[in-house]
């Protein structure tokens, strides 16, 4: 099993509907869990792919449209009532979060968990760090302030050899630097060039979330590279006009997105309920990407849909 | 079809599950939707049950616990998005009525209809009245201050006897004075007593809904009496312990209430996701009910349930 993972809770647009919930993932980064919005029904949609609420360290919420964070006071009202406990930190758009503090304060007093309520800054810039893992905030082109993030894998130590530790007996204490790059130097002065001793890590991996937004090239110069995009697509081509007047983008706009950022994989979401159904979108979405980018592969989230990075 | 009718969109507790969804009700009266709670969700149940957003007049909360309010900002929010004329009035619990002017400032500025925030007095009264019915607010016994609400359709005018207007040629000006109960003077003397003229009209109806609250006979004073009542039965008697604690209720409190209010048929709801179904509920139920009022019909409510009162 992966342990960079994305569950995919809501995929739907402005306003739920029987076929899509308002937007909510949940990326599972060995085994701790990082929500990425939190749309009305998000404590649902969690219980029903089976995550727990205990493993939910960070939520990040991308902007103050509702159906990005409606879900968010429940959400916390029901792990108060469940005892989870720890701490969980929430990077909440600047200019709302004296609105959480104090919905937090009325109507989820009695917490078994410490919660931490972080601003992002609209400008972008590093938000999340740990050995691992690091998470950049984005900043998008919408009608209200709005932020992507970027998930990345720090790369991973080297991998010994097991047979040459052993013929060699390396001492343990030194063993954490040859996996960072070092020779190793025998008592007698002999040495072992780290390539002889090590074997490349498995590759750093990255996952970028981009909704709600218009296209907008600058917008890839904050991601870099990424190995998997996820992008909003609320419309087709057909409807361009709808998606310049709302700030939104096409399904082909993601793909151009995908090019720009080498994303290997491009993962469609966000759809207006207009449509009835996604095959408009993953249509338009191969035909710009035999164009621009025949590699990349492109995936039309569901609700329950979980992909490997 | 009746004109009386209520429809069960969440009947579950605290936290919402994969069985239930958490509270909220909507009241067909001729054809103008008053709902009662408004849990997280509330929005998505009113689409599954063909219910439209154009015809909700009135909102009533009961109290400020998260299952039974945290629909509404999602609820106004897409109200606003689809254009929906005319005006809704909220009554608010009184002590939150900041947060929800606030919240709707913030997150739901652009609306196409008028919203109307009216406090709840704790202390209960008339909060509604029209031409054809009443609701009045009923101090219940939580944890924190809580209402319940009676919807009462007024008596209807009498029903005038075709024939008999016919034959007199009783003048259209003096008709509406008949089914209220006068009499018919014709212009030659004589005298028609409103009983030769007039039937009974239908009864009129009332509606009672009691959550969350513990049992106390002085609820009952408030409530007089009712058809249909409405009461949380969060609890079993073998959890007795639990509903005296967190100041709920038992299905067998439910029934003492239903007797004291003299009502016809009592519907359950609001029960602990730790019960897997609801025939312990019914059971329990039942057997008091079979002591202290045998002729009460009591049903379980599930969502999709509707009741014509």
């Amino acid at each position: 099993m992966s342990d960079f993972r994305v569950f995919y809770l809501g995929v739907g647009s402005a306003t739920p509907s029987l076929r899509h919930q308002p937007s909510c993932q949940v990326i599972d980064f060995r085994s701790r869990l990082f929500m990425v919005d939190c749309g009305e029904g998000a404590q649902i949609g969690m219980r029903r792919m089976k995550l727990k609420f205990s493993r939910l360290e960070h939520v990040f919420i991308s902007h103050l449209h509702g159906d990005h964070f409606f879900g968010l006071p429940g959400l916390l009202s029901t792990m108060a009532l469940h005892e989870v406990g720890g701490s969980l930190t929430v990077h909440f758009p600047a200019e709302g979060v004296d609105w959480l503090i104090d919905t937090m304060d009325r109507f989820c007093k009695y917490r078994s968990f410490d919660i931490n309520i972080e601003p992002i800054p609209s400008e972008g810039g590093l938000i999340f760090e740990d050995n691992s893992l690091t998470v950049e905030a984005i900043p998008l082109n919408h009608r209200i302030p709005c932020t992507g993030f970027v998930f990345r894998e720090k790369p991973r130590l080297r991998s010994l050899k097991k047979d040459m530790v052993e013929w060699l007996d390396i001492p343990i204490k030194l063993r954490h630097g040859i996996k960072e790059g070092n020779d190793y130097i025998t008592d007698d002065g002999r040495v072992f060039k780290n390539e002889q001793l090590t074997i490349d890590p498995a590759p750093a991996k990255s996952y970028a979330y981009c909704s709600d937004t218009r296209f907008e090239p600058k917008i890839a110069s904050y991601i870099g590279t990424t190995d998997v995009l996820y992008h909003e697509s609320t419309y087709l081509e057909q409807d361009r006009q709808k998606a310049d007047e709302r700030f939104h983008s096409t399904a082909a706009d993601a793909v151009r997105m995908a090019a720009l950022v080498k994303a290997k994989v491009l993962v469609l979401g966000h759809y207006s309920k207009s449509y009835q159904e996604t095959q408009g979108h993953l249509d338009e979405a191969n035909e710009v990407a035999q164009e621009l980018c025949p590699e990349l592969k492109i995936i039309c989230a569901d609700e329950g849909l979980v992909l490997d990075i």
